[in-house]
Order: structure tokens, then C-alpha cells, then sequence
């Protein structure tokens, strides 16, 4: 059966990062959910500059309606982590051990929210000094799982096993 | 006697944390140098587009033959953060107590150069968590000056005392 995948996104995501996960969610009967700083906003993405239509409000949603949570890197999570509304619903999906799925500057949400601590975790280079400095175990590979449902990678580079891995989550 | 400023900088800088400290230094009778990955170069503000050619090649300059180091914001610090020989010419800096001039995400840079652990230091909101997690003592104050010659600030808001501490700086 479906699940219900929340994605946190706004200006100047990575593309790739948000266009090929949602693809692959869908194609294998998943349903992705926008959720931003307002409904109806259209986003853009950094490189590519997709236009992304925000379904949902983050003051509008409640994390126990979703299943797992993918967060996209470029600049958007520098954003999001501003605001305490994305580190509570962040928070919600650690505390139950839903699927996280991290790519790229996604760790910088996770790191504001708190939850790296004592976890396994990949990302772009330059985010790798504030996971280690927060606690985390960085590790450079292409994937890395954390018993805890978190599951990063680093670059668009890696997208074919994390969209793999992503699925496998979900069953 | 006009000093000799460094300022590294590439695509996606906050515009106004490099032409509003840039102006004042130079109206004080300072030479700002820019410093990128290439001479020659034309990198392009994240809001404004203000265009600036680069001066000097990361790789074709001397720490020592600048008085002091200012670091715009924006996102061009997580570029840059990105290439060690940045790192390198932030460290000589640090290690020679000489200015470095630091607004908004210009901590990134100095959190990759390992130089701010036990300083004094201010920054954007979201930056905050990463300077403690790398054992600076964040302030959230306009300006914040460290004894080893790291002067900071939060935002363009606080750029008028943030140009006039490092007026005060080089004198």
C-alpha cells in the first residue's frame, strides 16, 4: 500500500535532489507531499530553477499524518532550519524512528533540529565538519543508514542508491 | 597609512556585506583586494546581482601581504569552505591575530578552518548551532569583537557599527 511521504522544501533546493526522489516515490505508488512556508507558493529550484507548487503550510500539518520525511539539500534547508516550526515536525519524525531521507545540505536541518547525536550520517563535504562538531558519525559513502530510519547521501551523485534505498524503506 | 585588505568571495555572496564595507574601507584610504578561485572571474550577488570581478587567485596569493581579512555572507562562504587552500589563508590570519572582518554565514568559513573554538563570536540565526557545536561562544549582538582580532556581526542590519569597528580595526 502507498505511503505518505512529506517533503520540506523552498527556494533554491537542489533540483535533482527533490524532482528524482518524487519521481521514484511515485512510480512505486508512494504519495509526495510540498510542505513549506506557505501553501500555493511557488518555489524555485538553484540550478535548473524547477518551479514547485508548496501543497501544504508548515503551520498546517501534523508530522503523524506522514510516514517518512525526505529533505532535499542546495540552500533550501539553510532556510527552513530558521524557522522552529520545520525543527518541531523534523523532531516528530526522530522521536517515532520514521524514515528520514537526508541529501546533500539536508544534515544542516537535522543539526538544528538536534537529532545527529550519536547517529551514522553522510553529506556534502562542507556540512561534514558541523555533523561531526554536532555529534554525529560522518562517514563518506555514497549511502549511509542509520538504525534509526535516517538514511543520507551526499550528492546528486548518489541519487541511484539512495532512491533505492528510499524505496526500500517503505515496504 | 592605508592597510590592505582580503576579502574571499564567490557566486551567491550577500551583496551588501561586500559593497557597504568595501565602500567605507576604501573611503578610508584602504585597498580591498577580492580573492576567488580565478583572477579575472565575475562572480554575481544572490539578491541585488551586483557583479564584481575577482582580483586574485586563491591560488596566486601570500597571507602576508594582507593587513586584514573580511568575509562577506550570503552563500559563498559554503562554496568556499568547500577548497583547503581557503581554509589555509583563513588559518594564517587567525594565527597571526591580524583583523578578520566576519558577517552572517562567513562563520561557515571559520568553522572550517577550525579557528573558532573558545572566541567570542556572533552570526546569522541559523549559523548559531554550528559555531557552539564547534565551541565558540556565540553572542546574539550587532557586533561582537573577540580579543584575537575576529570582529562579527548578524546581518546587513547591523552593517552600520559592523563598518565602523573595522574602520577602528586598522587604525
Amino acid at each position: 500500500m502507498g505511503k505518505k511521504v512529506a517533503t520540506v522544501l523552498t527556494n533554491l533546493f537542489e533540483d535533482v535532489e527533490f524532482t528524482s526522489p518524487k519521481e521514484t516515490l511515485e512510480k512505486a505508488g508512494h504519495e509526495v507531499v510540498t510542505i513549506g512556508f506557505e501553501a500555493g507558493e511557488i518555489v524555485e529550484g538553484k540550478k535548473e530553477k524547477t518551479q514547485v507548487t508548496i501543497d501544504k503550510s508548515i503551520g498546517d500539518v501534523d508530522p503523524s499524518d506522514f510516514d517518512a520525511l525526505l529533505i532535499p539539500g542546495g540552500y533550501s534547508p539553510d532556510k527552513l532550519r530558521k524557522d522552529e516550526r520545520f525543527l518541531d515536525f523534523v523532531r516528530d519524525f526522530s522521536k517515532n524512528n520514521k524514515p528520514i531521507f537526508s541529501i546533500c545540505h539536508a544534515p544542516q536541518l537535522l543539526i538544528s533540529a538536534e537529532v545527529v547525536k550519536g547517529k551514522e550520517v553522510t553529506s556534502v563535504k562542507q556540512v561534514a565538519i558541523d555533523l561531526k562538531n554536532a555529534g554525529a558519525h560522518f562517514r563518506d559513502e555514497a549511502l549511509v543508514k542509520d538504525k534509526s530510519g535516517l538514511i543520507s547521501s551526499r550528492t546528486p551523485t548518489d541519487l541511484p542508491v539512495f532512491n533505492e534505498a528510499i524505496i526500500d524503506a517503505l515496504k
